[in-house]
């Protein structure tokens, strides 16, 4: 490769050094451990679309990347059909993933995912172009029991404790409820009303209240009470009688009002203190349609969602014939760059290496890969010394990489032995059963 | 999203049903803990590169798919310092990476990195656009030591030892080999002849005689030498003599024997049979410079190597600061899609769960849950049946899913009962200490 100038880093592509990567990769384990004990299959789709399966998606439109290739001739760009773009989120490549393969899946479908999304977006905390999402989600054919609507926060609320993460709560609303609201409030467009109060927390009661106004047809009056809705939140069941207080009456918002209610409290019964009923809650993807899910780190609330997702009964047909669902969504990148920022977690070590074989001179390397060969298959993470320079030299080389045990192999009539650089003790050890203490063997999650 | 016709699968951009990756997931878990085990720790690079970084690559350089916001306006596009392409190995990006952390890492750094990367090659079998490799390197801060060329085959020989496949064979050749010879036979253009016999599995070696003389400038008796060279291959040292018997002698290629025979040698004493000296092996990349690899699965040789590499003494350089590496990477969706193709490979079931929980009526789902919390606490992958529909048609639920045992319920003073499908035996079990048998626990890999 020709030399250039030293590269710098790409604004919104984050990359972790080893040390974070071993605490990314327990938490991406310990999702997926918890997600695979609910009996979700795993599942990965290509990192590709074509453009006219992205973009049905309104908003997020403006962020999907193109691929083109760099060799390709102009006219391969031409059909939407064919023109590839990145995802940009895990739902949409699934519902795509399920129609494709309905026949040979059995319904209701549960799987997780956890891949690599991008979005063209400007970079800020907590926003990054390229991001790493778990995603659960159950798909039922033609359709799908409201139970999922409660099972699926407490499979989340099951991932996220066993994580070294503060607490969290979970905030849910439901799109009908909201809808029906708007639409017994006689508010002319509902839906440019549910897109201005979606804004609530960037531009504030006033904004929204002009966008209600300009955007949604909707009288002061209709404002105020839209307004009104959005400021409910408890964490029983009151704020149904809230919502009745305001005097709107509508099938919907007692359809809605009556979903939300059975998710507060069938969750609350499994799992206490994990969800709050907060009717701000819209989540800003078009394809929701009932229950809608953000979650909150205690003391971290600026960060934004951490885990998010909802309901979803239209997102995914083939002609007549609907696939329904219901999904959360882990935002890892988000939650692993704020860990990091504040340092929450760290790595006990940054290399999976528990014990490096000390060479006395170069002849000795085949014993001392033999060794190291025996030790791994006891489940030994070990390395053998790069070279036979002094063992001080030695030593220092597995001190700066964070290795906790050096073995020096006996010679001639004297034993093995094995020193911890924690503590500088230096003991005699058999080769054949020498084994590190339990927490030593991998790198520990310090909290 | 506006309901479109019937995706289309993508011709290059495979995807797995879920019992498919559930052998995907078991592979890379295996291949992650051989590499942890033998010391690398884990690095992820973003997927993209800037255009400037990826171009040094000569013939790669028509692969690479190029990014484009889909809401960009074309300025953003001019400078190739910021345009980015897709990575179309992990190689590449490692070098940035080291390159761009250096003062942060501790030399010589051993690293893993499994990740996809993308080519926009005309997709056939065991060449797709989007593919999955699993990489291990190693590199030095200014020199890295020979011996690691030993070290990196014998840690893929453990870990694809350790994988569902049938044994492999590891073709070793060293560039300084070929070239050394060509130069002292006096080929007038050395880097075309490299290039001219890369291709001999391609064009046979009439093509390449020809490409010899077109492109290099090699006479009659020079392009003779040239594939006499490339027909040598031995499993011990004698490939030395027959290479010396050619009559051709250069410092280079004097280098490049004694690099190639203590590879062979020092492989072959801690893994006998795994490598083969292959005089014709070059490796299509420009960025080798001596030790090359190329791995063979046994009676499927002609999916071509699933796992190559070699060493690279100039790909990372920042000013004078040179970072020498060797490595070795596995084409994971290479090998899977014929485990796959050729039926070599299955999951017993294609979803984690364990148990199924049937229900006696919906008022039980409550106690259900709490059971299947209790079960999932002591390991057991558990799910909940969807309805309370029949029981029979709930054991159907549970066999077109491949889950092995569904339970019932006591109710009353009747016991819990626990029903093993595939036996058809149902007994009384306890609830508190049930525990499947630890096959069944999670899906073993049928071979």
């Amino acid at each position: 490769m020709t030399p250039v100038s030293r590269p710098l880093p790409l604004s919104g592509f984050p990359e972790w050094l080893p040390g974070q990567q071993i605490v990314a990769q327990r938490v991406l384990d310990t999702l997926r451990r918890t997600f695979e004990l609910h009996g979700f299959a795993p599942v990965q789709t290509r990192a590709v679309e074509t453009l006219d399966w992205l973009a049905g998606e309104g908003e997020a439109n403006k962020e999907i990347y193109l691929l083109r290739r760099l060799a390709a001739d102009d006219s391969e760009d031409d059909d939407p059909g064919r023109r590839l773009g990145l995802h940009f989120d895990l739902t949409v490549p699934f519902a795509r993933y399920v129609v494709e393969n309905a026949g040979k899946l059995t319904f209701p479908f549960r799987r997780y995912q956890i891949q690599r999304v991008w979005r063209g977006e400007r970079p800020q905390e907590g926003r990054s172009r390229e991001f790493t999402q778990a995603d659960i989600d159950v798909i039922g054919d033609g359709e799908l029991a409201f139970h999922y609507d409660v099972e699926l926060p407490l499979v989340m609320a099951d991932a996220l404790r066993a994580l070294p993460i503060p607490p969290v709560r979970m905030l849910v609303n439901n799109r009908k409820l909201a809808e029906g609201f708007y639409r017994g409030l006689g508010v002319p467009d509902v839906p440019a009303a549910l897109r201005a109060v979606d804004k609530l927390d960037k531009v504030g009661p006033h904004g929204v209240a002009g966008e209600l106004a300009v955007q949604a047809g909707a009288t002061d009056a209709q404002a105020k009470a839209c307004l009104q809705l959005a400021e409910i939140s408890s964490e029983d069941l009151s704020f149904a009688d809230q919502v009745r207080a305001l005097g709107v009456s509508d099938p919907l918002l007692d359809e809605g009002l009556d979903e939300l209610s059975t998710v507060v409290a069938e969750v609350r019964e499994h799992a206490p203190g994990l969800v709050v009923a907060d009717l701000r809650i819209a989540r800003g993807l078009d394809y929701y349609t009932g229950t809608v899910y953000e979650t909150l780190l205690a003391g971290h609330e600026d960060l934004g969602s951490i885990c998010s997702g909802g309901r979803y009964d239209n997102l995914a047909s083939a002609g007549a014939h609907r696939y329904p669902g219901v999904g959360l969504s882990v935002g890892v990148t988000r939650l692993l760059s704020r860990l990091f920022r504040a340092d929450l977690v760290r790595a006990s070590r940054p290399v999976p290496t528990a014990v490096l074989i000390a060479l006395h001179d170069d002849a000795g390397r085949p014993a001392a890969n033999r060794l190291a060969a025996a030790f791994r298959q006891r489940g030994i993470a070990t390395e053998v010394s790069p070279t036979a320079a002094k063992y001080g030299k030695q030593i220092r080389y597995a001190d700066r990489r964070g290795i906790p045990y050096v073995w020096f192999p006996g010679r001639d009539d004297q034993p093995h032995q094995v020193k911890d650089l924690r503590t500088g003790e230096q003991v005699d050890a058999d080769p054949a059963t020498w084994t590190p203490p339990v927490a030593d063997e991998w790198p520990a999650m310090l909290t």
